[in-house]
């Protein structure tokens, strides 16, 4: 890389004047800082040697070749690696060059369609570029040249619902002052936009707002389901908090927010058909998702390419709100005897009530989050011991010459399946049914998996280890899979305990290299095309609003890579752009949990040992 | 207790109708909602049963009787366990009695003082009790009585400065409308005003502020060091932030915030006479402390409560800033052979010019931190490899005829302490020499620490595990000591590594539970009494301020009520509490973790195993 024709770029366009002004603060020291409370000025810039960004103090001698930071970490790496600071990386041919064009943060403009999401996508992508200069939004220098940004995709202004299925690649060129974004879809347009955003620095020494002058980038993700898991039961998230996240998830390219909406301790969804479920249920009258801020997340997702996932999960997990009669063991103490964790609660699969009641939630989902693609039906921790409290159930059973043997709950719940998805295809309005995932439990074992579960309408969330002989049954059976193995996706693990003292059941904490390294791939060997993607999952039994973006961020950042770019390299490679990557995560004003010192940051390649 | 009169009084204060309107929201149901986007309404309540309260849905039968958990948990307990839901619990004789009044939030008056900081702890106390009611600020009813507290110390106007001697002793009275606080030292004073804020509830069944009616109150802390160590060199913290885990600790009448404000990655703190120090050593320019921010979080720690206690780290912890020719093996690579953790650097003690420097640096932050009453020296992590690297410094050994094995190093470090300590002593304007504290090291161990450590002048910080013999050693040496086991008290435990993959150090993470049951008398054992407190400990490399709030909070509560309670009941007792204690640090605006799922505080004693 020509390092030199970026420095002399670099020297041509800065303020020379300002950069020695910086460079003999030093030694007038005290003397201006009796005037100022604190010193502004910086007095250290970047040198690219051996492919790293090493800092050095200005001064006479380097003034003309140092560079901030955010501008050495664009170039200095060598090819085929050179990707920027870019994260994901991307996929397809990629070439970055090695000029910086100064250009005015009021004068850009974005060419596109006239659908609302490209506004939505507009005014986000503004206000990631204002947020690189906010600290110096009063002296950056606005004499730069404008910049366009030319938007061009094949359904035009004709843009469909974002699925599973949408082609999400782009092609991003720049050209001085010209930015070009071709893409199928609006939303490879929108990941297009994204990558462009990455390549706008703000040089803090020169006071410029500064893009990459030349570059080419073809890209589209290796895995088609990216996708984080929120539980909104154990405790509640309030509208603007998954907001956020779904922002954050587009930031990364990250296309699926699975939405688990209920579970037995709350529950949140406002039912219009039978009101007394999240009236009874939600933890306070305020602690609900109406109708109406779902769709407004299910717009805001796909304007940011995030598709929302509902769950309802079921026949466990069901509590708060139900009528008690249509449950079995609900709140029953001690409730480790009947379920995993308090409070206890399944559906009575014996009775007609229930599956009523099921149809007109499956239905008020898939009108609230606008006839989602597909629909995820819960299916974990069914405890028998939970069913075997009930005399009716035990009734219902005896009647149809049943046992009351693991076997004959499995059964009985194999039929709760049959009869549950019924009432779901009723309500769903597309010629195809719907596609429906599944948690791995008991009835995804061999041998009731073959007896209950159609490989064809089924696809399987692993949340065993990522090393259960399990996941290798259903793949030999033909199912696909999304991984949410949890000793490396479920972010809520290492904390303390919370039915009782020392650490929480999935300790240790899972850093973001784990995160990094789970390779769907590698874990499904032969049947890799089986794995149509992961999930990061957090259970909020600890978490809710004031914590959840550092449980997060940017570990779930970590899962996009690995999901968008399947990267070949290890993390250890990818490093020193995490740590870039978190400080733009903060920018954008996202609390993420902090991974190194910033000395690291500083000091590239000093740290690992 | 007379939970009936307690009801009574609660409906004749309560708004009755607003009640029934409530409790017949569920028949209305679908209608009211077609108008309203969220329904308000509160539809449960609670009943105290066997001194828990229950969650009940309001109705036709119980309107009377159930009133909001805020109000609930002031009395459901039975004697003499009755303390609210005060946090840290009170330590002498306390009764709260079984009456509640309706106060006008805009009618309470605090009569004290004219020392500033008095004003500071009523603006504090009055954000407060606004706080409490921030959802509800427009429908909650104004008219209930004025509230008057009366607060009366022995030295009255005559503020003193807040020292480890402090007397925080203090008596709070309530009669109906009126509060009296009684104390020696302001400082008690507002120990007293902390309690009376947690004894305000805000009723969201009635929408009224109110007052426990009587009360008795006598309380004093059992340890005298009650503190939490922040480490502002590895990340950076805001001033703002700072100020905001000093408000914290005095909500939990935590005392002493020692403050680890430089190490080896950057030296943050503004240095008047020697500027060079911070200019290049801070992360950045705008990444300083000044004297001025903190004079004022000196001033504002003072006045809830907080005493700062400054550390400057030596002769290890020592790098950026520093001219490069006073220390030994600053940033060597590959740095696992010198030092603990990148990057290395200790000064070289052989130059006369250190010694000057130092006393430079105590000089500044005695004088920053308005003349502290006590002083740490650091001391931690010196490494032998580190000096030995030093061709200077092994010829200085040599010439005073010594070796270079490990003892000769110690001899080394002991010369160091002493003559740093002169230093120190030169500076410092109090006729009794300021008390020192000195983490454990190889020279807190035997023989050395006979050697070289006074133990009328050193207090020893405990950073070994709580079962390390070395803490006996030191205990029947006559030390005094301040507990920071770090498998207790190191909150930045049981994250991601950061140096390579897998978990950081320390892991696991402590849970709150850890902290609570760590008991210093436990672990001095008959040497109970050299034992002044406890500190739980923040290093921050991978923490800032975007993180820090989840660290601290709720676990730095957990060792508050260790610290001024010393409990003699298990963390059991306590959890109940701590769920609602919580929720009051996350109205005070601290982005505290979440220890349970809401289900379990709305659901008391139904959670634990």
């Amino acid at each position: 890389m020509n390092v030199k024709a970026v420095i002399w770029t670099l020297v041509i366009l800065g303020l020379v004047g300002g950069i020695i002004a910086a460079s003999i603060l030093l030694t007038q020291g005290s003397k201006k800082d009796d005037n100022k409370e604190t010193p502004q000025d910086i007095i250290y810039g970047y040198e690219c040697k051996s492919n790293k960004c090493v800092k050095v103090l200005i001064d006479e001698n380097n003034f003309k070749t140092a560079v901030s930071q955010s501008v050495c970490n664009l170039f200095c790496e060598e090819e085929p690696n050179a990707i920027g600071t870019l994260w994901p990386k991307p996929t397809g041919k990629t070439t970055i060059g090695n000029t910086m064009v100064h250009i005015d943060p009021k004068k850009i403009e974005i060419h596109g369609y006239r659908h609302e999401y490209y506004n939505i996508a507009k005014e986000r992508f503004m206000r990631q570029i204002a947020a690189k200069f906010t600290d110096d939004a009063d002296i950056i220098n606005k004499d730069g040249k404008s910049f366009s940004v030319n938007v061009v995709t094949e359904e035009g202004d004709d843009v469909q619902k974002l699925t599973l299925e949408t082609d999400e690649s782009y092609k991003l060129t720049i050209n001085d002052n010209e930015a070009y974004i071709k893409a199928n879809s609006f939303y490879g347009a929108r990941h297009g936009l994204e990558t462009l955003a990455q390549l706008i620095v703000y040089d803090d020494i020169r006071r410029e707002l500064q893009v990459v002058g030349k570059a080419e980038i073809n890209d589209a993700p290796v895995y088609k389901h990216r996708g984080i898991m929120l539980d909104t039961s154990r405790n509640y998230y309030s509208v603007e908090a998954i907001k956020k996240i779904i922002d954050t998830m587009g930031s990364v390219k990250l296309n699926t927010f699975h939405w688990h909406i209920t579970d037995t301790h709350s529950f949140p969804f406002e039912m219009k058909s039978q009101p007394e479920l999240y009236k009874k249920g939600a933890y306070t009258s305020k602690k609900i998702y109406t109708h109406k801020a779902i769709g407004e997340l299910v717009k805001y997702g796909r304007a940011v390419g995030v598709r929302l996932l509902p769950e309802f999960d079921q026949p466990a997990h069901i509590g708060e709100g139900w009528k008690e009669e249509l449950l079995t063991c609900f709140k029953y103490q001690p409730w480790s005897h009947f379920c995993v964790e308090p409070p206890c609660g399944q559906v009575d699969p014996s009775q007609d009530e229930v599956y009523d009641t099921l149809e007109k939630i499956y239905s008020e989902l898939y009108e609230a989050f606008d006839a989602p693609d597909w629909f995820h039906v819960g299916g974990d921790e069914v405890s028998v011991e939970c069913w075997n409290t009930s005399s009716t159930l035990q009734a219902y059973m005896k009647n149809r010459g049943w046992g009351l043997t693991e076997q004959d709950f499995m059964k009985l719940w194999g039929d709760f399946q049959v009869k549950a998805l019924e009432r779901l295809d009723r309500i769903t309005k597309t010629p195809e049914k719907v596609p429906v995932v599944f948690w791995t439990s008991r009835l995804t074992e061999v041998p009731y998996v073959d007896d209950y579960l159609d490989p064809k309408r089924y696809t399987i969330q692993i949340w065993t280890t990522g090393f259960d002989k399990k996941i290798e049954d259903l793949l030999e059976r033909g199912y696909k899979l999304i991984m949410s193995n949890y000793d490396a996706l479920y972010l809520d693990c290492g904390f303390g305990g919370w039915v009782t003292d020392g650490l929480n059941w999935c300790a240790p904490y899972i850093g973001w290299h784990k995160v990094y390294e789970n390779n769907p791939k590698k874990i499904a060997g032969k049947y890799h095309e089986q794995v149509i993607g992961s999930e990061a999952a957090v259970w909020s039994e600890q978490i809710d609003d004031f914590t959840i973006d550092s449980r997060f961020w940017p570990r779930a950042s970590a899962l996009a890579e690995r999901l968008w770019s399947d990267p070949q390299t290890s993390w250890r490679d990818a490093e020193h752009r995490m740590l870039v990557h978190r400080e733009r995560l903060v920018e954008n004003g996202v609390r993420a949990e902090s991974i190194q010192p910033e000395w690291c940051r500083q000091n590239e390649g000093e740290c690992p040992i």
